[in-house]
């Protein structure tokens, strides 16, 4: 089944919004989340299992760039806006045409990856998100993977790191990160112990853990005297908890 | 008391950190924060009075240039970092100084105001958020004044605006700073209707009701299509509450 006007058919495990943009370096923006099905990563953590456990993949849709397209400017009133693909890894998948069609109705575009996968399609976005998973994920980073995705983007996008922090090992993972790429904007985002699981979105969150971590997080750079990074929380979850959808 | 080498000696209320940027443009950032002395506003929910209130100025230090630079040396281990100035309404004084030698030291240097007084200096800042009061605060906006700080910053600092909202007059205000200043990044913040008493810092603070006007605005935005606007909460108020010094 392809789509010849704009490439292949998406696996799409939810469209919605308008809502705000809970992390990284758009934090605060109203934007429409397309968040695509399948990954190539299993972190131990994962917060989004629904899009990327193959057994949630009969709640994926197959959608045409154009539909997904339809469906965000339905969700927007067709007034332009950030649109945010997440996943799941959307790297796994072709976002050229939609990107491609999006730009022409003036919407912009935001991916948020592990950067595990490289597609040329990078150097059309907006802004690109490259989320490297630290030793707590019980994932191994391709650093060369992680250069191809940089390389891609070239001068396309704005670019910023982020790392999930949940332990001393991360925290060292992300002090790595820092030091090779000291030209590109990184966030630390304290790591959420109590996932949503896939099945029962409405399971209690751990906010203080979450904040806990966080405070911890800013005592280390003040320790540390490491200030570059930014830290931040995942506003959603402060805001809705595990709740779906916003 | 004049210091020849950098200017007026100045009225410092509170030096402290490193701790994170809580609001706005720079939310995250790791920084130093020089809060100032006195203001020429008196917003009716003002969360810094022991910096605003005559009736604290005992409590305020007066210091030089230098003397305030050795101070964010020493709590930055002399590493270059994000000074953050605000206040009261830091523009009252003459920050010249300090920005000169402070820039030499290899800090950058923010500065919060609600745009009521002009400096040549802002033009030395590396961020300038303007900050005009709502109706809900009781103080009338000088956009002549405003417009003065826009045309003093020129092309130096990375400049945003930030509204603090509590209701739907606020929201309508809000709204008309953003059509008069369409290509000036615009921040919306929820109000706290429990600012700190400047005699009992420990205080208790109404998350909650911070979170209810946070998740009202993101609605607001939803319905009114407008995605310009980034919205955050104050997030040190929720990592620590009314606490003073972090």
């Amino acid at each position: 089944m392809k789509s010849t006007a704009v490439g292949e058919v998406l696996r799409i495990a939810e469209i919605f919004g308008p809502t705000i943009q809970g992390e990284g370096p758009l934090i605060g923006q109203p934007t429409v989340f397309v968040r695509t099905g399948g990954c190539d990563y299993r972190c131990m953590w994962c917060d989004s299992l629904h899009a990327v456990d193959p057994h949630y993949r009969h709640d994926w849709t197959a959608m045409s760039a154009e539909a997904v397209l339809e469906r965000i400017n339905m969700l927007s009133g067709d007034v332009p806006l950030l649109v945010s693909l997440s996943g799941g890894n959307p790297a796994i998948q072709d976002f050229a045409g939609l990107i491609r069609i999006g730009h022409t109705a003036g919407h912009r575009f935001a991916l948020e990856t592990q950067g595990s996968i490289c597609r040329d399609w990078f150097a059309a976005l907006n802004n690109l998100v490259l989320s490297p998973k630290p030793p707590s994920s019980g994932m191994q980073t391709d650093w060369a993977a992680l250069e191809d995705c940089l390389r891609a983007a070239g001068d396309g996008p704005e670019i910023a790191l982020k790392i999930v922090v949940f332990n001393e090992d991360d925290y060292a993972y992300a002090r790595g990160v820092g030091a090779r790429y000291p030209h590109i904007s990184l966030y630390l985002q304290p790591g959420n112990h109590t996932p949503p699981p896939p099945e029962a979105e409405d399971a209690p969150i751990d906010v203080e853990g979450v904040m806990e971590r966080m405070r911890w997080l800013v005592n280390k750079l003040a320790e540390d005297r490491w200030f570059t990074p930014r830290v931040l929380p995942q506003l959603h979850v402060l805001l809705w908890g595990n709740k779906r959808g916003v």
